[in-house]
């Protein structure tokens, strides 16, 4: 059974809500978000403490600026692209880093074999995954928690203004591949542990870590250590709560908390028209274009306003209701400023903000991302690809599930291609995962709520994502657990992107936001 | 006025026969190629010095193999990419490395300075020209030798078995980034030369040199110099006949003249959505793609036949006449061969020879190179691109003339734009260059029909070509002599691909070839 069923979901998106008339009218758990809340069983003495050791902690975490960013340009100078086999080996250094560092703080670690891939055509075994545990007081709550080390491909020909792989701060930001995507974060929880340990007060929670190096290839490896593994073994039994650092706020300003992100579903289409790359000039004329063919199918898949046009996508989409619709109102977010941040010349939608913001969350979108083995670099090449791989996302949003949006779109290839009628190879190949949705009035959610209330003074939205993070469902499924994502880095902070940075004062106070987290978290009743 | 008006290119079409049939009736000039052949003014103290000369030089040839070797890889060592701004230096190198081989045979050089060109937005420096002049002997023909010393680009994870700038030898094959495209061609001048000052002998002619570095980027800043310096300054003056070794044999066995080329008309179409890339997750469904605009563009441009779709292109190309149909039927090529050769799954046009003919010498054809800007690495990378830039050439045929191909292609395109209504900024650019005939039944073509006899003992096929040598034209033009082509390389050579090579066999007799081309060239009358 799907986690995602029409009912769950839809109850779900209705939690979204922050507005007390809806609370009110809906779901009698809903509170409003603020710092002066009281959990009877043991909210005075976890208070009182909280006087004492957060001010230490994030006056400590103040005066250790400098160690921090150290560490993060030594995690960012390894370069642990996922996608790229000729990466594989500094993905293995990158944990190897990373358990070191967990071995300081006084984790017991341990790196888990995940197996091999087959990547171009080879075999590659796959980084293993670091896993952790770090204090087993039965008396306190247990989080789990989940990031990754492995980082998008980036060349400084891409466009980057400094080297990609060395972090760089640059009026307060700081450039590099995987600042903020997930490297950052993942500091960041180490850093709040540290902070503890270092003004000498005892972790209010325990902690178990999930750390992967191959979450930007669709996390290979991880589904299958997790429920046919870890969940065996036990190591989710003593999991109270979730929690994964691996998306971004909104805007810029806003600080968010988030219950929800689109899946995706990535496909590889492969056309092959000679066995080697041909010259232009003395070939053309004369072979069926294996590129020419690839343009055809790709320019099958949509439309110029987004819309896409493979057959019966739209159909298993959760239907929009009206009491839905009321939830986007009150979320900050702004089109002008958001299409000014990018410079793009119009927005779709007519900007106009709720439909923008139900585009990006729960409505699928389908991107095309490029062409492997085609003419690729600056200059006049003339040359006829030999063997050319498009590649095209579909995010996917409740209640598709990857199964059938991938058959749906071989279906259409394979109609599209019939249509074509030409002579060369063609194959599709996907790689998908689900889309996730929580519910936000959680106490969990509240406990998060609040530890960013203090930190940022101001109660944050409560979001989805258009991203995607695979295994968030699988975590949500392997614990039973509640699972909440709680976002270190800004909007603007171009994961994935050239000159991907995150802000030194997110960084900072996102060490600090952590640090509250835990001790919030701490003052729950266990599950 | 164009060289290619339509009178003189279908006369040059007949011109390609060698069938004597066709000789007699339509051109009383035809003579057929054998090596007995008679110019009477001073064929005879030549004939006498051949059978001293030619053989002494031969011999000398082969003794020379592993040093003509050695000094290929010398020069394939020299990544010098023009298409690329960070190899700039590379071509510069090049340039001054063939200086300093050319003053080792005792010629007067010079580099010529040729200006700046706009790359990647920046101005960059072009790479000098070479040029150079040996012996002045007012009593011997000059021959003008045109060459290029810029490669394409390429790295092994192209897909290369080696090192692409690094000469290998395999199974009797150089292999190598511009083994036989063009650093090969260009050493067989100089290595023939040498052998000729080796065995004592006087060379039969003068020579004069323009090698470029810019062929494989539309020779940027050569047209210039060739027709607003060089010739002004009475560099061609004294040329009676003019030669260039840049291209290939038909097939694999068989020599052949070149006496017509294509032109190529290369075209920049760039899109851009937003100043940057955006992660699809984060920004899928909310910005209009450029690449989805990029992709209905490209797809406008062809049909899955190869089939050019834009207005009027096939307008002006020179009818076929039923006579020029027959000399396709005598062309030594084999379609079954050549399908095997690239691993073809099928030919276009019935795979009927004389159609495959046609198609890569007389007809134009348009080629999907790729996409600068978008995701090329192997891998499933998330990415919007914020700017795309689409690659497409045509290869234009007489009477095509480049302006008013790039006004078809632009008007299509608009127009096309124009339907879509996106709102993102589109703009498209081009460099071309024309196409080329030449009149094979010249004493200058028969010369070289002798030395290719004398070197491979059959005569070769006179054959023009898909490909394009935009120079070619300008130095008709520039000298106002015969130009001709004289292939070094296979039809399997490779060039601009994967795997490119020069066999050792095509090398070695090329370079006798070359050295007998010279000495057949110094018995014609001068013009």
């Amino acid at each position: 059974m799907s986690p995602l069923s029409k009912t769950r979901t839809l109850r779900r998106v209705l939690y979204g809500c922050r507005l007390p008339v809806l609370a009110s009218s809906s779901n009698n758990k809903f509170r409003p978000f603020c710092y002066s809340y009281s959990v009877s069983h043991k909210a005075e003495p976890k208070k009182m403490a909280a006087e004492r050791v957060l001010p230490q902690i994030f006056q400590y975490v103040d005066q250790n600026v400098e160690s921090y960013k150290n560490l993060l340009k030594e995690a960012v100078a390894i370069p642990s692209v996922s996608s790229d086999a000729k990466h594989r080996d500094d993905c293995v250094r990158m944990v190897e880093w990373m358990k070191e560092k967990l071995k300081e703080v006084g984790a017991s670690t341990e790196l888990r074999d995940i197996g091999f891939q087959t990547l171009e055509g080879k075999q590659v075994k796959l980084p293993p995954v670091l896993v952790g545990a770090l204090g087993n007081d039965s008396k306190k709550n247990t989080i789990c928690i989940y990031g990754h080390l492995d980082v998008q491909p980036a060349l400084k020909s891409d466009g980057w203004d400094s080297e990609p792989f060395e972090l760089v701060e640059r009026d307060g930001k700081l450039f590099g591949r995987g600042s903020t995507d997930d490297k950052g974060p993942v500091l960041g929880w180490l850093h709040a542990i540290n902070a503890y340990k270092n003004v000498g007060s005892e972790l209010p929670v325990n902690l178990k870590f999930v750390f992967e190096c191959m979450e930007e290839s669709s996390s290979q490896g991880l589904d299958e250590l997790l429920l046919e593994k870890l969940k065996p073994e036990g190591f989710f039994d003593t999991v109270d709560y979730v929690c994964i650092s691996d998306n971004y706020w909104l805007g810029t300003t806003k600080p968010c908390i988030t219950y929800g992100l689109r899946g995706i579903s990535y496909y590889f289409l492969e056309i092959e028209c000679a066995k080697m790359d041909l010259h232009s000039g003395v070939f053309g004329g004369t072979v069926y274009e294996a590129m020419s063919d690839l343009i055809y199918l790709m320019n099958t898949l949509i439309d110029k306003d987004g819309k896409i046009l493979i057959t019966d996508i739209y159909k298993s989409v959760a239907p929009l209701l009206e009491t839905e619709k009321e939830l986007y109102h009150t979320i900050d977010f702004d089109p002008e400023a958001y299409r000014k941040s990018i410079d793009a010349y119009k927005l779709p939608h007519n900007a106009v903000k709720e439909q923008l913001l139900m585009h990006r969350w729960r409505y699928p979108s389908l991107s095309l991302h490029g062409i492997e083995g085609a003419h690729f670099q600056t200059g006049a090449k003339t040359v006829i690809p030999g063997k050319v791989v498009g590649k095209f996302s579909i995010r996917i949003v409740p209640n598709q599930e990857p199964e059938e949006v991938e058959k749906l779109v071989f279906d259409y290839i394979n109609a599209k291609w019939a249509e074509r009628g030409s002579p060369n190879k063609m194959s599709i190949s996907a790689q998908s995962g689900r889309a996730w949705t929580e519910d936000p009035d959680h106490p969990h959610y509240q406990a998060a709520a609040r530890a960013t209330k203090l930190i940022y003074q101001t109660d944050p939205d409560m979001s989805r994502e258009g991203g995607s993070i695979p295994v968030t469902i699988t975590l949500q499924e392997a614990s039973g657990r509640n699972v909440l994502l709680l976002p270190m880095g800004a909007g603007d902070d171009m994961a994935h992107s050239q000159n991907e940075k995150l802000n030194v004062r997110n960084y900072i106070e996102g060490i600090k936001l952590f640090a509250a987290y835990l001790y919030e978290v701490g003052k729950l009743p266990k599950q």
